[in-house]
């Protein structure tokens, strides 16, 4: 398989994690070039990943001739028209998440990709995260009968970059920003299932001085089938990251955790290289993780939508999935600022921004 | 203190458990009678307990003069009765949770027991369970810093009696039987803090076929001072009891497990006497817990009830919290019902019983 | 059940835990005096813990005509002395682990308790230890067959008082300190099954600069029935106390810690009062246990000598004990000496203190 | 880098691990013939795995002029001349552990290699484990300053093959066959440090009725520089698969638990496919691990031997490295047969088998 030649739109935490996992896994795929606007980010972290080609303007990029792929990592209100400009390249898209910021978005993202004859993948690497896909696979032999349950939480203590705090550069907190994980892993696990409701309780608890954006959600989905799923989310998770999910079914249980249930724990006096994302320290104890990037999935997915693109495996994780997360998460908006389970299918139209369903219900 | 000399209404599991307690706690009380209307059950609990005065009326054991405390364990829907008729016998009661059936119960029971000058307890062991008891200890001594979530579950695979099965009887589902345990436990680890809206989703996912009761229930709890509550119950979840909490504030988090972060974890090909509460077998993989009463906060909670008697300690764990929880499980059954948040205070008249409004909104 | 009234000797940390530990068990004995040449502390335990009388020679707190019993927790090296004291007072032993320094020292405290008419009590506390007695009654039960492995580690950075790293007054290192809980942990659990041999590994990896002593032990017991014994124990392991057992047996295994085992792992930003005993700290990520003391056994162990006292029940964990462990603890110096194992009955006379037969094989 | 073509000498258990090993890591080789007395097995595999050629008698397979690296998974007695064999047809080898049945096997086995030009790797996977690779990064960055002690374990109820009870054909019990992992481990851990003694405690304690070697092994060695490695091993813990470590220095210390660590502790009434090696069921409560070959070390360390086979790597896991570990086995073997530690270096000559230096010392 020719590898797929990738270029990468950003320069900051996300973008180091796509650069870093297209590495781990570099038969399928490799990365040529990066562009960021903010030119000593970009030269960094093509210094950083041996990525030969810097941009600052990523139309620029999308000239390239060679380059198939293109990585959004770019801030939430950038990602449609990064998207349609790559399409319109003919390049494929992988965009992160969330989708982008509106529905009506999303509709076109997908119309033009689609037009265009390119995938829109939607990065969400949960879908290929090692431990949870094994809950899948019990799951799918039966492990646990008739699944009523799946909850899945993300949490830290907030985000690195600045625009995630903005809500107007964002579309809103950590519902927004990782809520859309649990969301997805959710309608994924049971299968896709149809939506029937959504609900939410959202606050701003602990970040409050800096941002508009909620920073704890607990967002309850029910599907069609008669099952539950539950997204807890959080910025004001003290402690490094944490994500984990409980699975429960008429025959059974299982609970994966991703941080403390796969950690060394270990102390340290003097401290040591790295412990985990979002970890504060390495002094004292801590819950140091191993391949960290493997065990989230990342590399999987690249080499998943390399090999899409090669026509060796069927897109799974794609521009519908974030569309129908992004349904979720207005509905989760709405929910939370009218205080009632939201019906679907709710699409409600001219919205700027998720957020201002629940800040302006 | 003399000791406080207690009869037992029930002869069930839960009567066990407080006959056991008393045991375990022998100084400030003994059991001196047991009051069943199912005399073989009546007697094999005397016999095991060593408790002298068996009596298939309770009516008939509430004129034994020396006898000051009597303790509730019968279902539900007799919990009201029992009370008057306890207080008007001018004995202390200690009520089983859930308090009764109705808020109009609640008043009476309690205000019965006020104007006969006896003390109404409710048997909320969740605020004597030790491990949860440190937790607050290091909330209460700023570990958290502002607390924002306190989730509490209490999960197995159902009941042991028949009765909680048949909602007249129960007057809910699980969260009329084990809801009551993590709304108290988030109210009282709040501080008792003023509540502001409750949300529920309820279902009953596994046991359509053996009750109209909800069998898992998520239950979202507002308080007004911006924290949030979080209860997840369930008589759906295989492998055993489980009971645990998180409490996540401004400046840390703690995760508090009862069964599998206190077990012994334990292979056996051949089992042995007892694992822990509802597991289903000893053999292969278990989880047996050690001094499971009194790491449930049973003995304590019934030392305490003794002492109050006796003018040592004040009552913690009182009818009125017992009320208070009736009010958020009813506010919790309308908002499943009406699939919105019910807004407090919320005390609507005439209900027959809490699944009441869930079934018939 | 009139209350026995104890004398504790010393005021230290293991005076603290003897006092602590009889408040929580108030029932049975009450601690009416202190004694310990450094008066400040005493003092301070006295007014800790209500202890009424206060004496700066112990041998005028033996005067006492009520006192009963007479707890030793001074230095390894007065074991002996105190204890021939004790018992020529007419009062009942419960002698600090290790027993003393040499085994005609042992075996001169027995014979003079057995003369006077009073019980020598040893306080291993492990065989009280609520999780551990939970893992030996599954074993009872037949839950791991028949049991040719038992482990057990207990840990920590070094302890409190200077006269521990003085191998001329504490006879040893952390096999002398530490070790003798497991090796009594080993022997009792297997139903104090007879030695066959012994071997040791140790070293002083950490804290030469301030001892003599060892600082880590590894002990290997063969007992005759085949079974074998594993002593870990270290004055080098950061980061608090560990204490912890593995069971293994032709049907099954067990493990159970009661730290990481039991805690609630916790972060905090802020620290809170207390976390576990030897924690370097309540910031960041700690595994606060609850109910410590409780969880340790103390309170039990002191219970139980109250009542064999009166009575009501029979000794478990006595001189005898205390010496058995002895003889291991010189056979495991002399092992770690002479580099090879060393059969039982092994009963070197004219040792001046345990360690010789490591240093000065 | 051109795949290197793989033959696998074998067809059973570990066979089965290295095609599936291989078959993850299919960039830098290729499984192109499988070599196997029994006919049925190799076929079975081939078709498992799509291997191309299937051959009864491994030195035809050797005549196969593309084929680069040989392994063998074969009985430990047949390493010897296998290695000889492969070598002398001019292809590398990777030997399965343990390296062989003597001494002078591994003499000669290193040295034709060498004259042959071929590399000897030594396929102990411990040294790719990803969680013990990131303990050992931890190390190197001083997160536990001066490392004075390193335990590894590796326990299960009873190897697959009958060849593994037959000393004859093994050359001895678990010290052999997971005692190599345990002591490999920590002589690598500690930077391949030089030792000073060995000591072991061996025994037969479940499987006496089918085999003569050990069932249950306790190995300490002493490394010249102080530290100590103690290694755990056996045949006798049922429950499956277990394996962990633990490393302790001056600055702190750190645990790695590949199985109940890295699980997903789950409860199936039903079952599922398969939960992890040697484990007796999937009902019940069991600990399935996820990418278990990937989570051992087999797949990065096939590619490893690839790579070093093209020049890219410099060989980690050689011949040298498993005759020092023989070396440490004969030293355990004779320290248990004699009850007395074995200083280095020891290289008794003509020993038919390492556990004849227990059997009869």
């Amino acid at each position: 398989m020719a590898k797929v030649k990738v270029g990468i739109i950003g320069s900051r935490f996300e973008a180091d994690i796509h650069a870093a996992s297209f590495q781990l896994m570099p038969e399928e795929a490799e990365v040529v070039a990066v562009a960021s606007p903010t030119p000593g980010n970009a030269l960094a972290l093509a210094a950083r990943y041996g990525i030969p080609r810097v941009f600052k303007d990523y139309r620029e990029m999308l000239a390239e001739p060679d380059i198939e792929m293109v990585t959004i990592t770019a801030p939430n209100r950038l990602h449609h028209q990064m998207t349609l400009d790559i399409a319109r390249a003919g390049k494929h898209v992988v965009c992160e998440k969330p989708l982008c910021m509106t529905l009506e978005e999303a509709d076109e993202m997908i119309e033009v990709c689609r037009s265009q004859g390119v995938l829109l993948f939607y990065a969400e690497e949960l879908f290929f995260t090692p431990k949870y896909v094994k809950a899948k696979e019990m799951a799918d032999h039966g492990a646990f009968g008739k699944i009523y349950l799946v909850k899945q939480s993300e949490k830290h203590f907030g985000p690195h970059s600045d625009w995630f705090w903005d809500v107007n550069q964002s579309g809103g907190g950590v519902l927004m920003d990782m809520g859309c994980h649990s969301i997805a892993f959710c309608y994924w696990f049971l299968g896709r299932a149809a939506i029937k409701s959504v609900y939410a309780n959202l606050g701003t608890y602990v970040h409050a001085a800096k941002t508009k954006g909620e920073d704890d959600s607990l967002c309850i989905i029910e599907f069609e089938s008669g099952a539950v799923g539950m997204a807890e989310n959080s910025w004001a998770r003290r402690g490094g990251m944490d994500d984990r999910i409980e699975v429960y079914g008429e025959g059974g249980v299982t609970y994966a955790n991703l941080h403390m249930g796969n950690a060394l724990p270990t102390y340290s006096e003097y401290g040591y290289g790295y412990a985990v994302e979002k970890a504060p320290t390495t002094k004292g104890w801590t819950y140091p993780v191993f391949e960290e990037l493997w065990n989230y999935g990342f590399p999987q997915e690249m080499r998943h939508f390399a090999r899409c693109i090669r026509g060796l495996e069927t897109p799974d994780a794609t521009g519908e999935d974030g569309r129908l997360v992004l349904e979720v998460i207005y509905a989760a908006y709405a929910a939370a600022g009218l205080g009632r389970k939201i019906e679907f299918p709710y699409r409600p139209a001219g919205i700027a921004k998720p957020i201002d369903l629940w800040r302006k219900p």
